[in-house]
């Protein structure tokens, strides 16, 4: 417990091995060899450890002085046995790609669902996202799905890396709330087929409004893509399809915006 | 009409003057400077023309072929007195900043309300943001003003850009069919405290549900900044302050996946 990194023992050099390999997380193919991602901010990391995420890392540019939360963190860390990392603020800069960066980075183990093991219980609400192309759009569902207690979320087929930088970001700490299953299209179309309850896809040639039916638990809502919507295998798995009425020349809402429209209508009676 | 341009025309080098103020659209300096702003792709800008947005430029990739939709959009253009311009793909991609860009990119003139003007009219919706920084957030919210067919937007105190590439890209097209008017932090203020009906604003703070209150038009709904939410000028103008229901650990909502959620609340006897 002694290492409290001060400024005269913090790596200053970007070619150090560690601080490359951190880098590196910016990478798919990276994070994926690794099975490790990154998440800025003291505040995002406090959570996540108070989620049962310790990093396996933590990046620090500030001094750690004693009974601060920063030293809790790196605490927790240790604990966990985790490194606790101090850099330059310069480090820090290129790490998070950013001018004025958060003063903490922590790495994190990549967690998601055995999509074997789902087993919706009968209150929860579950999204089921197919082929999602756009980090903002994917982390601001997470988001969302956290802020109406939605109980996780399934990716299907060929989607963005939900522990990418850009998505992990527009989360804001959702990442470590809800829990993820990913699967091939395959696996996607069946699980929603076998689902214990109503399984409510939003399609734009669909009859229903949304404000129509039943949103009874276990619930699924089921999203397609953002240029072409639900492949037809996913639509026909569903137990209803529904659509949101529009009034102006707009043809489509942005994903999350219809995914949070849809999501607050099936939680109106709950939240 | 015989200009047509076809491959041994085109303007192939960066360095010409013209490609270069076009390019310099991407800078906010330079968009205030001419009042112009960039929209790509022939579908937005066959919409744009359709809702009475001649081009001001079309630059264009692909070979004008007659009786094409682009066709169509060189002609529109140039009896408006525009300009269309054939350049290289790799042209066109500098200025997309991308690889592979759409064939066509309009450039337009900035169309605003003058504030003073505002009567808003007894059936209509319209959203008031303050402070709203994030171009992806703002797109998505004028596409969702077009899909629910509000009336228009008030932009208050310093926002990002409304014509910004990246907010225009977001909009989908909306941005030439929602109307905008922009005014500074005082008369933001004022607008809101003189609207002649209910101005629902959001707060964290707020006492009321969301789906309590009475969104009779016309009706002004008051969204705050990203990260700080209304001014306390700006809430204490507002007649009534609601707050969406939150169950996880989540402690706010995207602002635009926030609006949408409200619009689709304030019409839902309407659409």
């Amino acid at each position: 417990m002694a290492d409290r990194g001060g400024a005269t023992d913090r790596i200053t050099s970007l070619s150090n091995a560690t601080v490359k390999a951190i880098r590196g997380l910016w990478l798919a193919k990276n994070r994926k060899r690794s099975g490790l991602f990154l998440a800025e901010g003291l505040k995002l990391v406090l959570d996540a450890i108070e989620a049962g995420w310790a990093p396996r890392q933590l990046v620090h540019a500030d001094r750690i002085e004693p009974a601060t939360p920063l030293a809790a963190a790196a605490d927790a860390c240790r604990a966990d046995g985790g490194a606790v990392i101090a850099v330059s603020e310069a480090v820090l800069a290129k790490i998070a790609k950013r001018d004025n960066p958060q003063s903490v980075i922590g790495v994190f183990a990549q967690t998601t669902l055995d999509a074997d093991d789902l087993l919706p219980g009968a209150s929860e609400v579950w999204v089921a996202l197919e082929g999602i192309r756009d980090p903002g759009n994917l982390g601001t569902i997470i988001r969302t799905c956290d802020a109406v207690g939605a109980a996780g979320i399934l990716l299907g087929g060929y989607t963005v890396d939900p522990f990418g930088v850009e998505t992990v970001r527009a989360t804001m700490g959702s990442i470590f709330h809800v829990p993820l299953a990913r699967m091939d299209a395959t696996d996607f179309v069946a699980t929603v087929h076998g689902w214990p309850g109503p399984t409510i896809g939003t399609h734009l040639a669909a009859k229903h409004d949304y404000r129509e039916v039943d949103y009874a638990a276990p619930l699924l809502l089921v999203m397609g893509a953002e240029q072409s919507g639900l492949t037809e295998a996913a639509a026909a798995a569903c137990s209803r399809l529904v659509k949101l009425p529009m009034a102006g020349k707009a043809d489509s809402l942005n994903l999350a915006v219809a995914t949070g429209v849809l999501l607050y209508e099936a939680r109106r009676k709950d939240l």
